[in-house]
């Protein structure tokens, strides 16, 4: 009876999962390809996508396998056993939200976040207001729904990081604020001779384009299965099964803006072209959280392509291709790529002061859904903060709160989870080097074909068996902890 | 009562209409975008949307709701006339597929769709064959669902252009058979002295798209609207109110290619974005038939584009971005834009040769459908029939019976529309001349604003609401007639 209902959930999630992977590529259009008039029933299709999904996996009976699995005998597979499990936590969780408030929350979704495109366009504030007003009211609503312990947030980040609370956060970024703002300020006295224009010259799109899919392929990127655009804001989606989108921008002036994000990009990439097939549609065959999606974006994008060895082994490709570099050195490229000075953009930041970016956001955040601050004040707010944090005066809205896309998103809880990410990524790093003698060898050659598959066989290939703090502890033999990062930062800035 | 069954259907269609939008990003995504090892998944997708779209459709209510409007007072509104018409059609049409075909249907198109490109590519007919066997096969039993009064083709003809029987297509194309050959001989004698090489020189893809888009933007498609992308198989796609995307394919040896791709795709896309918005998801607020649609792309291609005032006014612009066109003359231009000689590829042949292509294509689907002919002798039956209308050896499948789309999409029945449309499109610019003095002043001096306000008025904005035929009656004051179209290619070729 219970292998019944098993499959009849297997069966469930995989319709839910055709729904979900073109609500993705909905998504994914409308940041590279829709035009403009098409955004407002573009926002209907969302919508319809979102609520189907919702109601398919909302639905009583459900509800009622879920139950006939717990009461009976599923068997002691780790994978049938952690979907279960997981079909329970999101089934509680989703069931307390309306229908109509999912519903509701796509449709705003997709008009914020054309609003915020145009608002970060024409730098005019004003134009997203309204929209993250009514975002910010429909976060408290859902975090109403779902219920929390001792603040909204809590039910909002468990979205991103299960297990983790606002508590914990505020905890941890307290103990790291110090030590960053030390390295921070080290790390810009080391770069004072950097000069930001170093690398200037002109990097057609086209040549960079090239350069970073063959470094992407290198790194085990399957170009079969996935493909590299152009977007506002990079970022990564896992459309479906062999079918995995990473976006970046360009500037033709410096072409290691694109670069980095795709390298950053191809780091999620490699995670989803990772988890196991055959669990497609069901938790296990997930990604298990947004934290350990970002240890593997910040591994290859930091501690691989910004190694010394990175570029040992991919100056003399990149002079091929690229004129203006004929006349500069490798050190030169090590030392620009991991210069660090305060700067405004975050996705821009450096690893010295990114964190930074992330507890200003995260203090913002909270405050907002706490409602200690209005959105009215968001700006001022913004600006304070940057300037005690990084002794910078925040220019114009566009470079500072209007910069990035979650909060249009519906996003709020999101970002702790990329500092959550760099935590892991030092750590994932130290121990594949405690696990793989002679790994800095074949890195500097070029060769990432051990180190994909230590990550592939630690962290992509159980998907969504374990909670992400028990996947970080079985992987690594310990507790996250910030120390590696820290180390880490101190040992490549100080 | 019959207000709130309409009320209800328009509702329903509303919500079918998202499901098909999505349908239709999805297959644009395939054609553009999907890397190779998505297509399988993509395949599920595509399924899942069309069959829920059918099963909305299908549902009895939805009879029942067709029915009250029918037997109760809708009004005298001509629009809600016209789709309680055609909801009985679609439905009585619809209900009759058993939803398993339609997603079997489905499934088998997508698949067919990637082994066509591989087996184009690969110029190996084998591996596209059991999918197009399969193809005929489900399209047989479709139309042994749908019924049909002489033969199967009939009842798949009727899905491309109601009211046309494939004894009227074969009555036609027997008229226009002779007629063709003439002109074609006598077109190919009068551009011997045209070299197919005679504008050859290298034109960068990326000026290509820019004059394209200059040329299409002035024909009056909105960019804000629309976009034009790559694929192998030049397409227009209305995917959604304010979303039209055309497609072309780019030689850097001879811009005229994908120019010419554009400016149909623009003639198709140009419809697209003149349908009645406020009809959207109803019969009214669609196009009305596929010869109609192509009537479009040929006016604005062949009796706008190919015109010598074409060039009169574009030449010097193009001047401007292509290095190679600073030694010729417009006479040359135009010379080559005009030339005429039998070819192998449909999508590029010339106006005086294009229609036997269709008859080609009319005679061998039909005999697929009746079961004459069998797909293993497809290629040669292809190739035998095209040396007797072409007098012309097919050198290889790639350039014989693979090089269209729409077998592997299942689309069998549409083919003849090309011809209609091309029909249209001759007696449609003749009546515009008549309705238009000075009209050839405009567009000689690149303002083709009155021209389209003219076919928004008398085509696009009529939508769905007349039957194909009745719609050109009422455009062009007579039924549709071959003479126009005959008369047209005499005065250019002869």
């Amino acid at each position: 009876m219970s292998t019944s209902a098993y499959k009849n959930l297997v069966e469930r999630c995989s319709e839910i999962a055709l729904y979900n992977s073109t609500s993705a590529l909905l998504g994914w259009d409308q940041e590279t390809c829709l035009p403009k008039k098409g955004v407002a029933y573009r926002a209907e299709q969302c919508a319809l996508m979102k609520g189907r999904s919702h109601r398919l996996f909302c639905a009583p009976e459900v509800g009622g396998w879920i139950s006939e699995c717990e009461d009976g005998d599923v068997g002691e597979d780790p994978a049938r056993l952690a979907n279960v499990r997981d079909w329970r936590w999101a089934y509680d969780r989703a069931t307390k939200l309306p229908e109509e408030l999912v519903e509701t929350s796509e449709r705003v979704r997709a008009h914020a976040m054309s609003a915020w495109a145009s608002a970060r366009k024409e730098d005019d504030f004003s134009k997203f207001r309204p929209h993250l007003e009514t975002i910010i009211d429909i976060s408290r609503q859902k975090a109403e729904c779902f219920g929390y312990n001792e603040t909204p947030y809590d039910a909002l980040i468990e979205d991103y990081e299960r297990g983790t609370s606002t508590a914990d956060v505020a905890e941890l970024f307290e103990e790291l604020k110090p030590q960053l703002r030390e390295i921070g300020l080290a790390a810009a006295r080391r770069s004072e001779t950097v000069s930001e224009e170093m690398l200037n010259g002109h990097y057609p799109q086209e040549a960079q384009c090239a350069f970073n899919e063959k470094v992407a392929r290198a790194f085990g990127f399957d170009f079969e299965a996935g493909r590299i655009d152009t977007a506002v804001h990079p970022f990564c989606s896992g459309l479906a099964p062999g079918d995995t989108r990473l976006t970046t921008r360009y500037d033709e002036k410096d072409f290691c803006s694109s670069l980095y994000g795709v390298l950053h990009e191809t780091g999620h990439g490699l995670y989803e072209q990772g988890l196991p097939a055959e669990h497609h549609g069901t938790p296990v065959g997930n990604s298990v959280s947004l934290g350990i999606h970002e240890s593997q974006s910040r591994l290859w994008e930091n501690h691989v392509g910004r190694q010394p060895a990175f570029w040992e082994h991919w100056f003399p490709v990149a002079k091929e291709v690229f004129g203006p570099l004929s006349s500069r050195r490798v050190d030169e490229v090590i030392a620009f790529t991991t210069r660090s000075r305060p700067s405004l953009i975050r996705v821009e930041a450096d690893e010295a002061t990114y964190d930074l970016h992330i507890v200003l956001r995260f203090e913002i955040e909270r405050d907002l859904i706490a409602g200690d601050l209005a959105v009215a004040d968001l700006p001022e707010a913004w600006n304070t903060k940057f300037e005690e944090f990084f002794g910078l005066s925040v220019p114009n809205d566009t470079e500072g709160c209007l910069q990035d896309i979650h909060w249009s998103m519906g996003a709020l809880g999101y970002f702790p989870t990329y500092t959550i990410g760099n935590l892991g990524a030092a750590q994932l790093f130290a121990k594949a080097h405690e696990h793989l003698p002679g790994i800095d060898g074949e890195l500097a050659s070029g060769n990432y074909a051990r180190l994909l598959e230590w990550l592939r066989c630690k962290i992509h290939e159980p998907g969504g068996q374990m909670l992400p703090s028990d996947l970080m502890r079985v992987a690594t033999g310990e507790e996250l902890s910030p120390s590696y990062h820290l180390e880490h930062l101190r040992s490549r800035y100080l």
